[in-house]
């Protein structure tokens, strides 16, 4: 049982977008915000886009530099024992920080409630092109979190919240394959090169912690994890053997790591749990079925329920974030929309509550199988029962007839629910229901994503959103070839389609293309349009010049 | 400038869906429709699913067997004389045909309207799962059409409308590279392998006229062309020199040849034109910048509106259907829904009312380029103001940023519009806007429009499309990995990316899969968790019946 060998090589951020480079723009506290920025031909102004990729060509025992140690420093924090969790394999001393800890709750939506506006707001202002009050308002409203541990200060700070670009997630993890630890960073840097906005760790193997160490010292993107997958391990994964103990302990293990947002399961009720006994596809929530079978086999309430108040004051201390799960999320179409789901999403609403009463930033999860025409009533319920927390839905997936494609069969639903108001996309890569993702995999999962969530920008007005589009249809029309690669999601493969046809470099600067050829060219006949109407338009204004001066010159005779 | 090497060979319908068979649905008439019949495991029924593959392993010089030729016969019909329009390429006795011509109307629009079912209607009944009455109301009020020209008598037949399955359509066309006759076949019969519903030979090289009759006497599905390509051809390429009689001519020589429905650039009027001089990229559509440019050269109206009449008369009396073409579509996302465009929307439906008045059924072509909240309105206009005729659209690609996956982009729209009620979706592959798409890229567009229309008809409810998603989602919860496989779209490439994980057989009849393990899986735990609940309800059931039974001995006790 291995993972498969990958086909595509490593490639740097120079040989991924030709034409770009990284620029700093630079904010107040000596904030500097990256961005990709787009070299254009013809006259055009360069084009700047939001960038996720982080800073490159970093050694990955190093790990990154944490830009925001000094703006954490300055919060009411105390430093707290390193204590070591792994398993013997020795830490490169590279990858050590230390460890803090507030001295009550430190999140940014403890300081947005204050009225502050704390240097990760004025970093995402920049960002997102938005005001810094209004980046604090939508935080202290609870509309976006900012998910960034107090311990992780490599993180480049970033938002999720309908108001700003909706964001994507994608998942890596060594599941009990044996992928190593660099694979894993590997991963990381390749789901962030092409736009992944946060990435998962979803690991369930040996060396649970520190592969997640790892991950994050390298991490310029917010790393979210399911806590009780590692509890689970410590406990043999035997779910009856979890204990509330076993995974609070886990709890700030993660969250001294630098975990920056947790999915906990706190809202798959025993109650609810029976509803899912007639579905076509029963509980395919990892996390779901876990506590599913905890609550049965102790006939007891979920103990992520019952100790939600205790979670809430370990998350507040570092400033995780929840990322409410939801266990019961549909598996299929058969199952969209039933009673067990939105039982768990109304309790996810109830939990909103309690965790923004200890200052607790919080995002609902979503599903997951969902066709068409039920996917706004999804949106709609979220808004309404969880106080317009931000929504991360997986997918949702509209067809289940396409297991290869399934990037494609959820890409559709994510672009929906994205401009419906959904903050966040789970990506799905082509080998979803079918094996682990390798790298072409993760990587045509986030461009897919990517798709998804800028066609809902476009669709929701962001302001930032069509400049994109507009500057890449410019370059088509106007035949700047090498523009139009070099804006494009995937520059090198949208130069190397072109190049099957018309490998020649002339072709680049040609005025028509492959799919009519030289003698025959929409936009060319388009473009000759255009020059007629205004050679026709230049013509009449003559026309009129012309009778203007004849009435002018006939009445001037008639009248001196 | 050759077409790319193709690195997917070629695969029977066995080899491309193992598990399947064809089976013949019979009907009256001598009707057989061809279904994909999946044999399932595990006790479960065989799935029989909708097939446009056409028939197998056919001698490409000999055709497909003219099913058709004794309904047609039965109709008003002459013999025309055979006119050889070839470059002097001799054609193979077995693709000739004798030429026939409706001695008046002798439409499917006609016959339903004088109440009779066709033959055709009684075989889209039984492919579609409703009654051969619906289909006839349905075409008889202008809402569905049967493309199904007398001179393409191997045609299967099938129906475009909103009420039925949406339909996909392929593009194929040898352009001026010199792609072969027989690899054109080819593309074709591969087309419809992965489901093409229609295709459309958009050929505008040397030997357009072989190649036409090589498709057509080798297709079963309904071919479609746009007529100004070739009479475009025939006065070198110079739209201003293009004539009504060049187009006529064009029009009989192709109907006769078997097109079963054309695109007809008749809405793009003269003072539409200029309203496109300030967008961003112009006149994108081939055909509509070819009217453009015979229009502005000429100061005239558009000769296809002019003698909208005379083409009405040509296409009944062969049965070709119109597809009234959007040239004045928008080519991005700047340009989308605005007064060109909808101009012309308008004026197609001015042109259904007169084709309808000629008993010659008509669709009405869509865009093209538009982002996600524009694309309803394309939807609502165009049922107002075409008085229902079925809608058939290009994408919509719903942003511009990634060439190299407008399949993606363009099937986001595609599913949106399909469910709001487009009746087929004009495929997109990921080749477009950067060359002529190998065998992959046409399996790849096929695969994505597939996806999108099926999760269309989902949404919409279609009688027959949930019972797919139920019977794969089934197979995945009871682990029948076989069945998961068979019942994909693509079967082949699901069983890869899953033998890329766990390629041992003893893997597919496990109850676990490469995503979690062995030890850890939801689907296991989901099964558990049903059993465990219900031994409880057993146990609930036996505490019952023992407390029934007390009550009752006590009620003896304490009475008698």
């Amino acid at each position: 049982m291995t993972a498969s060998a990958s086909p595509t090589p490593n490639l740097s951020f120079e040989e991924s977008f030709p034409g770009s480079r990284k620029v700093s723009v630079d904010g107040a506290n000596g904030i500097g915000v990256p961005m990709r920025e787009i070299t254009l031909s013809g006259g055009e102004p360069p084009l700047r886009v939001y960038d996720s990729s982080g800073p490159q060509e970093v050694d990955v025992r190093q790990g990154l530099t944490p830009i925001r140690a000094g703006w954490i420093a300055e919060r009411d924090v105390s430093e707290a024992p390193e204590r070591d969790q792994s398993l013997g394999l020795p830490m490169p001393e590279g990858l050590r920080r230390r460890v803090l800890r507030g001295n009550g709750p430190v999140t940014q939506l403890h300081y947005a409630r204050r009225g502050d506006i704390t240097p990760e707001m004025e970093y995402i202002a920049i960002r997102e092109g938005m005001s810094p009050a209004f980046v604090r308002d939508e935080v202290a409203r609870g509309r976006a979190i900012i998910p960034a541990n107090i311990n992780h200060p490599e993180l480049e700070p970033m938002i999720i919240g309908r108001a700003f670009h909706v964001k994507i997630n994608a998942n890596i993890g060594n599941s009990i394959v044996s992928s190593s630890i660099e694979e894993e960073v590997d991963k990381l840097r390749w789901a962030t090169l092409w736009g992944a906005d946060t990435v998962m760790d979803l690991s369930t193997g040996l060396q649970i912690h520190e592969t997640r160490q790892w991950i994050i010292r390298n991490a310029a993107v917010p790393i979210g994890t399911v806590p009780i997958y590692q509890a689970l391990e410590k406990v043999d994964g035997v779910p009856e053997d979890l204990t509330w103990e076993v995974y609070r302990d886990t709890l700030v293990e993660q969250a001294e790591q630098g975990v920056d947002y947790f999915t906990v399961h706190a809202g798959v009720l025993l109650r609810y749990v029976p509803l899912t006994a007639d579905r076509l596809t029963g509980i395919v929530s990892r996390g779901g079925s876990i506590m599913a079978k905890w609550c049965l086999s102790h006939h007891k309430e979920n103990f992520l329920y019952t100790h939600f108040h205790e979670i809430c004051e370990i998350m507040a201390a570092y400033d995780v974030s929840f990322s409410l799960g939801d266990g019961l999320r549909p598996g299929s179409i058969a199952d969209a929309n039933d009673q067990a789901q939105f039982a768990e999403l109304k309790t996810q609403g109830e939990l909103n509550t309690i965790a923004w009463a200890h200052d607790v930033q919080v995002m609902n999860e979503g599903p997951g199988h969902i066709p068409m025409h039920l996917i706004k009533e999804n949106m709609e319920k979220q808004l309404d029962w969880c106080g317009e927390a931000p929504f991360y839905t997986l997918g949702p997936l509209t067809t289940d007839i396409a297991p290869g494609y399934d990037h494609i069969t959820s890409a559709i639903g994510a672009a929906m629910i994205g401009w419906y108001g959904t903050a966040m996309l789970c990506y799905v890569t082509p080998k979803e229901h079918l094996g682990l993702p390798n790298r072409d995999d993760v990587k045509a999962g986030v461009i897919a994503y990517k798709i998804a969530a800028h066609a809902a920008d476009v669709a929701k007005g962001h302001p930032r959103a069509q400049a994109w589009d507009d500057a890449i249809s410019k370059a088509r029309f106007e035949f700047r070839w090498e523009d139009q690669f070099n804006l494009a999601l995937d520059p090198v493969t949208a130069r190397a389609f072109h190049d099957e046809t018309l490998p020649a470099d002339g072709a680049k600067v040609a005025h028509f293309c492959s799919m009519c050829g030289p003698k025959f060219c929409s936009m060319k006949i388009t473009q000759d349009v255009r020059e007629y109407a205004a050679a026709q338009a230049e013509q009449e204004r003559g026309m009129q010049e012309k009778s203007a001066e004849f009435r002018e010159r006939g009445s001037r005779l008639y009248v001196s």
